[in-house]
């Protein structure tokens, strides 16, 4: 602490592991944070469900409220840490409170962002606040500081991320073991590597939100839980990762957000990648992204996505910059500049993608496939067709050229109804990452 | 343009590649800039030796100056981009006078950083000036705003980085084609990967300079060039370079700065570096950085290290930050309060390393090098001995445990000595990262 320093009072709502992490770096470290933003912490006030819960950090010194709305009407808190949750409730009526007034909201929560970032940051504009969210995305990565500032020149061509860590530390676990999804998600819950509800984590919706809101940040659009294309892990085959390998990649959930001729686009997906790539070195429950822009070329950042110390982190350094009198718009540009993201163009999007069909095991069939194939005008960059299929039959399995979305649906569909298919084909879409 | 927003002049010395993009970035996204930053950029003055060469970039609306410290003397100049290099002269000329005005100075000089960042930073508070240098490290990546800011609540245990595209493309062809280094080193000098004199990146110097930068920002110590230990990559040897592969590794040059019982480290030396981690996939002139830290735990930054857009990218988020009202110090700290960075206590660094023997073929001399080992303390991890060796004899190749330095000299001295060792033992240090 420094006499000369000014003070900043904060308050935290949520003391779940990050929220106890917080405070105790703020009360650990008052020294070298007052030393690197000339001014001294103060946590003021904090708030949670449960008063009685050792949390191993002595709050006694913060004020305790039972309303979490209180914290950022205290006059002695000019600094609102919102680590409660969920996009509406109580975490938006408190920071909606705090940025009203004028004060600095500091949020983990990427469902809110994504829902109300717009809202939030012209608020934030309008009182003279500023709203930060760093540890919204990929965790401890400074993910959002790299690409809102440290790109901040580029024009930014399509962000791709590995932002689920119980999605990554399942596949990786599929990979390396050749098991089921369900087996591993079971391990994986009892391992403590996936919560005990899911849902949210398998089925994209979180990497959604995250892809949202980095989405906003890359081209300047509002973030918008509309026009979304998501798609989750829970139909990934281990059959489909060892096909993946024998052509050279590997299958990562991704979040991707991109410019074309289309429009701009977000989408989460199983892909390939490259087994050669940034992303598919990604294992266990690590988060990467990858950012391709120009002038910069592409740059790639990586690190715990979760957990209480890489999250606190990231909050605490938007502690450190608001305390540093940094006052940037949330999104890089004033809310009320943002670009509404519109639906993407139909029938100018494009894809390579890897297709497996279980197909009868009699002459002729790989004739009525290819016919399918040329016909629709997909070409066929690579095909395997090795070993029996479960079930009967055999697998057949193909990538791709890079081909309109359209007419990519247009094979799957005739393949469906093509006699000589057993089943419905599974189709994954081929990154360039 | 915006009619609302303030004006900032930019004044650039060195038109040289780097200088060129960032000039015409400055032009071509004037709206992009202007919304981002609430300043409108206007490019008012240029240095640069050759004044009638086509840069390919309308430069008729800027002040021409023949002198570079004229840039910083205008008085419609409020930033002045520093791209002259070299640790003094007229890029140090140039830095203090602008900085000594209150202005606000952004440089890519790694060499002028490393050598008098704590002088340029402390004029830079006396003025209310700033002072920046993303481009000086690890081109393209925003390493220092990560490791200044991103992580600024984290206590740094070490950073590792890939930080000289040249060497990286040399060891990574090396490693792909079993080439010698001054077959490679010629092949990448008339690809343009290598500049006509090399000297500063394969002796390790150019990797040293950025690595005293990210030691000033990582441990809050003066940079300095005092108390570098440092080592290129001349020596090494495509049959080291198979040995790392056998026993898991790849070569990497690294610069490492590290805080340890000894004190504060920066060091620069080829590493062996286990074949599963981030670093060693890395390959090309490609540039990577690990910080390891408290809470955040490992991240990487993974990107182009060199070259006209990445640079440009840097010193343009720099600008960004300026134009931004962005005013935190230089080294993330007040300048006089970085702390003195003191020679290593001796007898208490340790290291883990890989030494590779020339013995002559006889019985007994196993017995002979155990025997060394095991009075000098250092254990032995693992041992190869296999084919014949170039110049007769064998090679025997080893990789110790953990052992404090001193130890594995006394044991290479030792070995140097005895009479079954054909040639000066090679040793490579073994990094965990």
């Amino acid at each position: 602490m420094n006499g000369n320093n000014r003070d900043m009072g904060i308050g935290i709502a949520g003391l779940g592991t990050v929220g106890a992490t917080v405070a105790r770096l703020i009360l650990e470290r008052s020294d070298k944070l007052a030393a690197s933003t000339g001014q001294n912490m103060w946590l003021r006030a904090v708030s949670a469900r449960d008063r009685t819960r050792d949390r191993g950090v002595d709050l006694s010194l913060a004020r305790w409220c039972d309303d979490p709305v209180e914290i950022a009407r205290r006059t002695d808190v000019d600094l609102v840490i919102e680590l409660i949750g969920g996009s509406d409730g109580p975490a938006l009526a408190l920071a909606k409170e705090a940025l009203s007034r004028g004060k600095a909201l500091v949020t983990a929560n990427k469902a809110m962002i994504a829902a109300h970032g717009q809202t939030l940051a012209a608020l934030a504009e309008e009182h003279g606040g500023v709203l930060r969210f760093e540890a919204a995305v990929a965790g401890g990565i400074p993910i959002l500081k790299a690409l809102g500032e440290g790109l901040a020149a580029n024009e930014v061509e399509k962000v791709s991320g590995i932002l689920n860590g119980t999605c990554n530390y399942i596949l990786s676990r599929m990979e390396a073991e050749g098991a089921d999804f369900a087996a591993v998600l079971k391990d994986a819950q009892s391992l403590g590597y996936a919560e005990s509800d899911p849902t949210f984590d398998v089925n994209g919706m979180d990497t959604a939100h995250k892809t949202v809101i980095l989405s906003a940040l890359a081209f300047g659009v509002a973030p918008s839980l509309e026009h979304l294309d998501v798609e989750g892990i829970e139909s990934i085959a281990p059959v489909d990762i060892d096909y993946a390998k024998a052509l050279g990649y590997r299958i990562r959930l991704l979040g991707v957000t991109d410019r074309s001729a289309a429009g701009i686009s977000v989408r989460v997906h199983p892909a390939m990648v490259s087994s050669e790539s940034a992303l598919a070195s990604v294992t266990g429950p690590t988060n990467a992204v990858m950012v391709e822009a120009d002038p910069v070329g592409p740059t790639v950042y990586e690190g715990a996505g979760a957990g209480g110390g890489p999250t606190a982190s990231a909050v605490l350094a938007d502690v450190v910059d608001i305390a540093r009198g940094v006052r940037s718009p949330a999104f890089g540009v004033p809310a009320q500049m943002l670009e509404r993201r519109a639906p993407l163009a139909q029938g100018t999007l494009t894809l390579k993608a890897y297709l497996r069909l279980r197909v009868s095991d009699e002459p002729g069939v790989m004739a009525e496939i290819s016919q399918i194939f040329a016909k629709s005008g997909v070409s066929i960059e690579s095909l395997i067709q090795r070993g029996a299929a479960e079930g009967g039959g055999v697998y057949v399995v193909m990538t791709t050229h890079r081909a309109v979305e359209d007419d990519v649906v247009g094979v799957l569909d005739r393949l469906k109804a093509a006699e000589s298919v057993l089943e419905t084909p599974t189709m994954i879409r081929i990154e360039a990452a």
